[in-house]
C-alpha cells in the first residue's frame, strides 16, 4: 500500500503520472472545452457548463451542469443578477493564477499556506457605445497583486511567478491574441 | 407622465440617455471593475466581485458580493467544485456577445425574443505544463456560434453582428493583446 504525496492539495504523483502519460502520447493532452449561453433579458443571460473533451475521451464527471449568470449593474441598464462579462474575464484570470502558482509551487514541493489576490482592470466605455473608434472596447491594461504566505525564499517566489506568467492560459489569451470566429444565424 | 421605451429588456430612452451624458462629459464613460479570490485548496479558489468605479462614483448597488468559485475537474487534478479558468473566459465571452446584441438591437427597435449561443475553444496542455515552449498556454481558438429568433432581415442581422463585433469588450480582449501585470509578494 501506498500514499500518494499531497501538496497544496495537489495529487503531485497523479501530476508527474499526468505528465509521464502526456510524453508518451502527445495527443491526450488536446482539450476542447465547450460553454452554452441562453439569452434572458436586456443584460441578463445564463451560462451552463458540463461536457468536455480531454485525455483523449469525452469527460463524463459532472452529473450537473455548472451554471453561471451574468448581468449588468444598473447602472449599465440591467438588473445586477450577476458578475458583467469584464468581471467574469478578472474572474477567470485570478483563478487561472491560483491554480498555476498552487499547481507548480506543489510540483517543487514548495508549500502554500494561504493566497489572495486583487485584480483591476481599466475600460472605458466609449468603445462598448461605438462611440469613438479610437477606443477599444476591451480593458485598457488589468493588474493584479498577489498575496502569498509561504516559507519559500523571495528567489524562489520569483521564479515561480515567471514561470506561473509563462504557463498561466488565461494572462496568455489576455496578452497574446486568440482567433476567435462568431457565426450568428437565424433560429429555425 | 412618461414611460420609458423598453425592446429586448433594454430601457432604450435609458441608454440614449447614458450616450447624451457621455458626450457632455467624455470621462464617465472611464470605468474600473475589480475582483478578490481567495485561494481554498489545489485547483480550488473563490473570487468576490462587488464594486466598482464608474460614472464619476463608487458603484453602490451591491450589498452584497457576487460570489464565484473555480475548480478543476479531476483530470485536471482539481475536485469539480466549479467551472474551470478556460470554461469561465467562455462564459466571459458568450454573456459580452449577448449584452451586446440584446442592446443594439434595442438601441435599433429590432426585437430579440430569444437567443442562444455554443462556444467551443481548443486547448493544449503541453503550454501549461511547462512541456513544450512552442504551445501556447491558452486557447489556439475559439468558436462561437449564436442562434436568434428575430424578425430582422438577414442584413440587418449581419450588419448587427459586424457592430457587436467591433465593439465586444471581451471579443476584443480576446481578439487583441491587453498590458497585464501581475506582482508577487509575500503574505505580511
Amino acid at each position: 500500500m501506498t500514499t500518494n504525496t499531497v501538496v497544496n492539495g495537489v495529487d503531485v504523483d497523479q501530476l508527474v503520472e499526468t505528465v509521464g502519460a502526456i510524453q508518451a502520447e502527445p495527443e491526450i493532452a488536446n482539450f476542447r472545452f465547450r460553454a452554452h449561453n441562453e439569452w434572458i433579458n436586456g443584460g441578463h443571460s445564463k451560462t451552463t457548463i458540463q461536457s468536455f473533451y480531454g485525455a483523449g475521451q469525452e469527460d463524463e464527471s459532472r452529473n450537473e451542469p455548472i451554471v453561471l449568470e451574468s448581468d449588468e449593474p444598473p447602472v449599465l441598464l440591467g438588473e445586477g443578477k450577476g458578475a458583467n462579462a469584464v468581471e467574469s474575464v478578472l474572474h477567470a484570470l485570478a483563478s487561472c493564477l491560483s491554480v498555476g502558482f498552487a499547481y507548480n509551487a506543489g510540483a517543487k514541493g514548495t508549500q502554500v499556506d494561504g493566497m489572495e489576490m486583487d485584480l483591476e482592470g481599466d475600460l472605458d466605455l466609449h468603445g462598448f457605445l461605438g462611440l469613438s473608434e479610437d477606443t477599444r472596447p476591451g480593458y485598457d491594461n488589468i493588474r493584479v497583486t498577489c498575496k502569498v504566505s509561504t516559507d519559500a525564499s523571495e528567489d524562489q517566489l520569483a521564479e515561480l511567478s515567471d514561470h506561473v506568467q509563462k504557463t498561466s492560459p488565461v494572462l496568455d489569451l489576455l496578452r497574446n491574441p486568440v482567433p476567435t470566429s462568431v457565426h450568428l444565424e437565424k433560429m429555425a
